[in-house]
């Protein structure tokens, strides 16, 4: 079997179009009747990215609320989803679950493919949106100088997932994420770059450092933590919080709330320098595709 | 475990969106920007869909060709697509199908996701496309007085899965469909309603009798057969050729060669009457969902 990594590096090789950014967890922005048509697909696996025996309609959330997260990124507004489902079971559930997550984001299901399969569940969903500002943000624009800043707290999903494990505590934020697509909205005409952390805030900000060609220097003592201070390393690199990370010309302040983290500095071998101390990807920066 | 039918059923009762057709095998169809958007998702499960066996670069191209067939059935021109892929055997094989199909049908690769699941593989693929004549066809339109057409033979794919099966004779048809792209943006000013073949003549002439609410009569003899005369009861209810299905107003000629196959008549408690014997989904009409 081909390792991800190898597979997703080959399918960008095949990736030529010029709007064809959608690989992995980044969106496709295409022209379309004179407008930016967004488009992102996430894929979910049963024993991989949720527990088998999780509530289904908390999965169906979760398989939404990634790609409205996604879509957030763009700056877009939610057009429909299409879903490719395998039946498994609790069937009523998903269906519970993502028709309240799809009312929530005003995001109607348009389409998609029922399927019976001997064995796994396998999820996907196609979700298209309308960005509201040219130019669509990406992660490539950050530039030396720029002001880094994240919407809210890391760790929480982190926290989410250990409630939901030992049934103590809250488990929302792991079970019910939000992707944050009124604040995406309000920044595309701010921002430089632009990404959602899925993977882990060292691992986005290093793949958005690399975009741009440039080096992230964060403050660790200016990243707002979800958990107590001593689990701060694991907060950094857990994902699944799906806030959005940014970067804006150094005398400008974003329209909404949001913590300033570090700055984009000139481009150095390490993507990512936190505290003074360069990071690259060997030093386990987050989830990675193995 | 919920039926595939009731489920699909149940994504009907959300999908209250006006485009919202795209569910099972229909296209979504939305405004976006002055055009019409056409959309279509298109699941496929190894054991199910595909023999584990089976070249992954057929696997492939079919799954490309099976959404192309959909765009084809709205007249619409390839945009691009986005894949849901999970990593399985002969990734490599899989790509190559992949590069090939999408060269064909000049449909750039624009995002997906790629996934490794404990088990199974199921590959999910969403289709753009841009529709190219307003009103879009759809299944609903016949009228009854209205022509019924089929493009070309029902039974090649029948054939084709014998030949892979046996080791003898030609696998083409089964193995490598073909969407009828440029067949669909020619025909699409001139009929009255339009689908593609992909389940069987005879149960996706119910279908779009059911979707116009008239009766479609079909003349057997007329029906060109890719097999001999003794398998016509096959043909007509076996799959997987992506023949488009059409009506046209009584005085009107189809613009490229297809084959006049019956007519459509007032509506009648049976949506399919073949050789003046009315015929309904409980007669066994082709490839159902249970």
């Amino acid at each position: 079997m081909t390792s991800e990594l190898a597979f997703i590096q080959a399918l960008r090789r095949i990736a030529t179009h010029p709007g064809a950014r959608g690989l992995d967890d980044d969106c496709a922005v295409i022209e379309f009747g004179g407008e930016a048509l967004v488009l992102t697909h996430d894929a979910m696996a049963e024993g991989v990215h949720y527990l088998p025996e999780q509530d289904r309609a908390d999965v169906a959330w979760k398989l939404v609320a990634s790609n409205m997260s996604d879509l957030a990124a763009k700056g877009a507004d939610p057009v429909g989803v299409l879903l490719g489902y395998t039946l498994g079971r609790d069937d009523d559930r998903f269906l519970a679950g993502l028709q309240e997550a799809l009312a929530h984001y005003n995001a109607p299901l348009l389409g998609g493919d029922t399927i019976a399969a001997p064995e796994g569940q396998v999820l996907g969903l196609t979700a298209i949106g309308r960005a509201t500002h040219r130019p669509v943000p990406s992660r490539k624009g950050a530039k030396a100088g720029d002001t880094l800043w994240i919407t809210g707290p890391v760790g929480a999903a982190m926290l989410g997932l250990e409630a939901l494990l030992s049934g103590v505590g809250d488990s929302t934020a792991y079970r019910r994420p939000q992707g944050l697509i009124e604040e995406g909205k309000a920044l595309a005409p701010h921002v430089t770059a632009m990404m959602d952390v899925s993977d882990g805030l060292l691992l986005d900000a290093a793949r958005m450092a690399r975009a741009s060609g440039t080096t992230l220097a964060i403050e660790s003592t200016a990243v707002p933590l979800a958990t107590l201070e001593d689990r701060l390393a694991e907060a950094l690199r857990w994902g699944e919080d799906y806030q959005l990370l940014f970067t804006m010309p150094s005398d400008a302040e974003p329209p909404i709330p949001a913590h300033r983290i570090g700055r984009a500095v000139p481009a150095n071998p390490a993507p990512v320098i936190l505290d003074g101390q360069p990071l690259t990807e060997k030093d386990g920066l987050g989830y990675q595709h193995t």
